[in-house]
């Protein structure tokens, strides 16, 4: 912890929150901003980066809206599964607020959906002995029969045991992935273990299985299951199938090594909506010299109906639309727009179009005529913590902007990635295929899989300093990108990450 | 971490935990045995002492019963309320394995309950918008109506402020008691909030109440809730009572805070089996000159339903049992009987006898005439994790007796308490009131609570190397205790803490 000081060519030292904070707190943001637009000193920088540095610590020491936005929206609405009442009221409400937090062109785009609704559900062990188990059914699990099934576990250490078994030979059984999510900071645990959540459901029902059970792709040890999506065959989920607590998984695994046949009965009243809708909320800050040029920040206000989408992705929505709010209350916009989208329906984004959309497909389609002036995109959807990275597209990676970039992050902690975003989130997806660069800002996810898609995922488990920096590295970064006149459009081909 | 040493006069060093496991290792039983039989050195210390270390070395190594014990009983039976199937089952289990492990006088005794089953239950907010909320029924309490029942939510920030509520006032409404435990080593925290949980439901039926809602008396904020008992009034609890999760109880609180009356809809099938039983577990080491005398050693082997009672209380059978079974192992027994009573119906202790019974009173009811030369108690009942201090009876502490019990434990993290245990368990407590002295192995409560009472109560919480400490701790004191004639009986007034 070293004292603030002015960024320079030199990097230079990680902020003190607390002198900031007591600095900052005397002076009105009106003073701040003024302080930027007329540096002193012999090495003044140019005044773009003065006022990114300003945002930055501006953030940093609190003045942002975004831990307020995240309180609100999940302690007013709750879960906010997608198509649900709660979905619809959290978007209106969002559009109002920024309406009032005084953003331009804010309107709702809808979209239809098949919405899911969880239902009653319930599992335990019925041989050797009875004991309950926890469950929770993979997002558009079809239901059980009323009087749920009854099967043979037959568990298999990951999914590529699964995918060794012969055909048939599951029939009658419910069959088990217990593969263990290893923690890392990039999530490169998950994206390993995922693919038991994603695949076992139709690989476990073409050898006969009549459910599918998965260990909890997740980090934590609590009674709590992490959902998520898999991938439909011709349409839909082709068997129940539920995640377990990392507890009830390991119980299962010991029952099964004491030699008897561990017998499980599974109920889930699980259901459909076919003609449900979900919505982006859209919102600008409007370019001072060229509108029609849009930095696009995206995150999403839907959320797993388990918890109260508190990390996942209320800050996500908190952090992008903080940082929009304080480039929006500089005394001079920046030169292009920046747009903010609170994708609906990200959770849910199984079955692929055209059978089915979700919001980011449904933005890419809706302005599909404005994407070629779409001059960059992000989205927040990786948890609250805090960022460490950070990566820029190839046109950019390594030249003017990305030094400038990296004298303003460094100071909060952020390092410059070595090449662009691998992969920058699924609802700016569909406008990166069509062509908008896209800018990564890296979170530190080593405690996000404790949390993600699961009960646990609330209010409490936000770090208000951690949210603070992402609004700081988002606010920085965007108006940087905002206020130039970089082309961030490769004219190469697309560098491939292996 | 320092080189492990052999008990001297003056303090010794913490032992090396890896160094020991090594060099124990290449040791086998009889060897370890046969050099405690034959003390070398200058300062040689009497043998029971030595015996005493050497127990406490074989236990910190590793070699004792107990992971096997709480793993083996956990996963069989699962969750073992009073009175249930797997209650009944698991004390038969317990019996045959402790007649295996060599133990005497191994047998059953039944007594008569009142079980309760807890049955469905859910709960939601109602107004304003609807949210699910994660709930617990608090032990025995009673059912609501089929069709649940609705009231908009009073809250208090403590007991003491429900307790200053008029009479009448909260009519037809579900009182919320909302204190925040407090985080300790010694459990003080939990008995500074648990009276929430103990009277809150009798003090909000008095005041006119159809419901009782308490957060959770824990530590953690994860979406579990914990149970426990409450204080009947005229042989019942007098309404529906139900434990929040630290996060759902805060999300009430910021709606309430929002201005709008929070209503909720609570629901349980909570129902009661008259005519059942549980019933205690006995075992014996028997004593080679004074068989009649007993150290007595309790432990539960009921445990709440909604985890698999890893914590509380398999890990205190299993640390009993194993530090009796290494004792038993000795090429010699103690002068005295070490008794093992695996209790049943802790958890469930309300009402009071003679309306109800529990496996203490069935114990100090059936053991009347014995209980005068019952020389010495202490139970084993706060979790898994390290012994930090022991305590003896009033007649024992200072004396020569706590010298050499500091000389053999202080070198695994053991002090002394500076007088004789203030309470000592709830199972033990009707001996302890017939004159039975007591004394205590405090255990470090620091993350019990996050636990306690809760669906995570499952066996992979349990720290071995904390749980063999504990073993090493049992073994070597109740050694001491048995094989010594230390009189521990008072002959003055018992000691009164303020």
């Amino acid at each position: 912890m070293r004292a603030p000081s002015r960024p320079t060519e030199a990097p230079v030292p990680t902020h003190s929150r607390l002198l900031l904070a007591g600095r900052l707190g005397a002076l009105d943001a009106a003073l701040w901003v003024f302080v930027a637009a007329t540096p002193v000193g012999s090495a003044a920088p140019p005044p773009a980066e003065a006022v990114a540095a300003q945002l930055r610590d501006a953030a940093i020491a609190g003045h942002s809206s975004a831990y307020a936005w995240v309180s609100e929206l999940t302690t007013r609405f709750g879960p906010r599964p997608a198509g649900s009442v709660s979905e619809h009221e959290a978007a209106d409400w969002a559009a109002a607020r920024l309406k009032a937090l005084g953003f331009e062109n804010v309107h709702i785009e809808r979209f239809p959906i098949t919405a899911w609704v969880r239902g009653a559900e319930s599992a335990a062990i019925t041989a050797p002995g009875t004991q309950p188990l926890t469950i929770a059914a993979l997002g558009e699990s079809p239901p059980t029969a009323p009087t749920g099934l009854d099967g043979d576990v037959v568990l298999f250490a990951t999914l590529a045991e699964l995918k060794a078994a012969a055909p048939g030979s599951l029939a009658g059984k419910v069959a088990m992935v217990n593969a263990r999510m290893v923690r890392t900071q990039d999530g490169a645990g998950y994206v390993a273990t995922v693919e038991g959540r994603i695949d076992g459901p139709q690989e476990a029902a073409q050898r006969g299985a009549i459910a599918f059970l998965l260990r909890s792709v997740g980090t934590d040890n609590h009674r709590i299951a992490h959902t998520g999506t898999t991938h439909y065959v011709d349409g839909r989920v082709p068997v129940p199938a539920f995640a377990l607590p990392a507890p009830d998984a390991d119980q299962i695994e010991r029952l099964v090594k004491l030699g008897q046949p561990v017998r499980v009965h599974l109920f889930s009243s699980a259901s459909y909506v076919p003609n449900a809708y979900s919505q982006n909320v859209i919102a600008d800050v409007r370019g001072r010299e060229r509108p029609q040029e849009v930095v696009l920040l995206g995150a999403h206000l839907d959320s797993w109906d388990q918890g109260t989408g508190a990390i996942d992705d209320g800050t996500g929505t908190a952090i992008i639309t903080a940082a929009a709010k304080l480039i929006r209350d500089l005394p001079q916009r920046p030169r292009r727009t920046v747009r903010v989208v609170l994708f609906g329906s990200e959770e849910v984004n199984q079955p692929a179009p055209p059978q089915s959309v979700f919001g980011g497909h449904a933005y890419a389609t809706n302005h599909r005529e404005e994407l070629a002036n779409h001059v960059l995109t992000a989205e927040s959807d990786f948890g609250t913590d805090r960022v460490y990275s950070f990566a820029l597209p190839k046109a950019a990676t390594g030249g003017e902007f990305a030094k400038v970039a990296l004298r303003v992050l460094n100071p909060i902690g952020i390092i410059a990635a070595e090449g662009p975003p691998a992969e920058a989130g699924a609802d700016i997806g569909p406008s990166i295929e069509a062509g908008v660069p896209a800018f990564k800002l890296s979170q530190d996810g080593t405690h996000y899989f404790d949390i993600h898609h699961t009960p646990d995922d609330t209010l409490d488990k936000v770090d208000r300093a951690q949210l603070d920096q992402n609004v700081a590295a988002w606010a920085a970064l965007v108006w940087l990108a905002a206020d130039s006149d970089v082309d961030f459009r490769s004219h190469a081909p697309p560098e491939q990450k292996p």
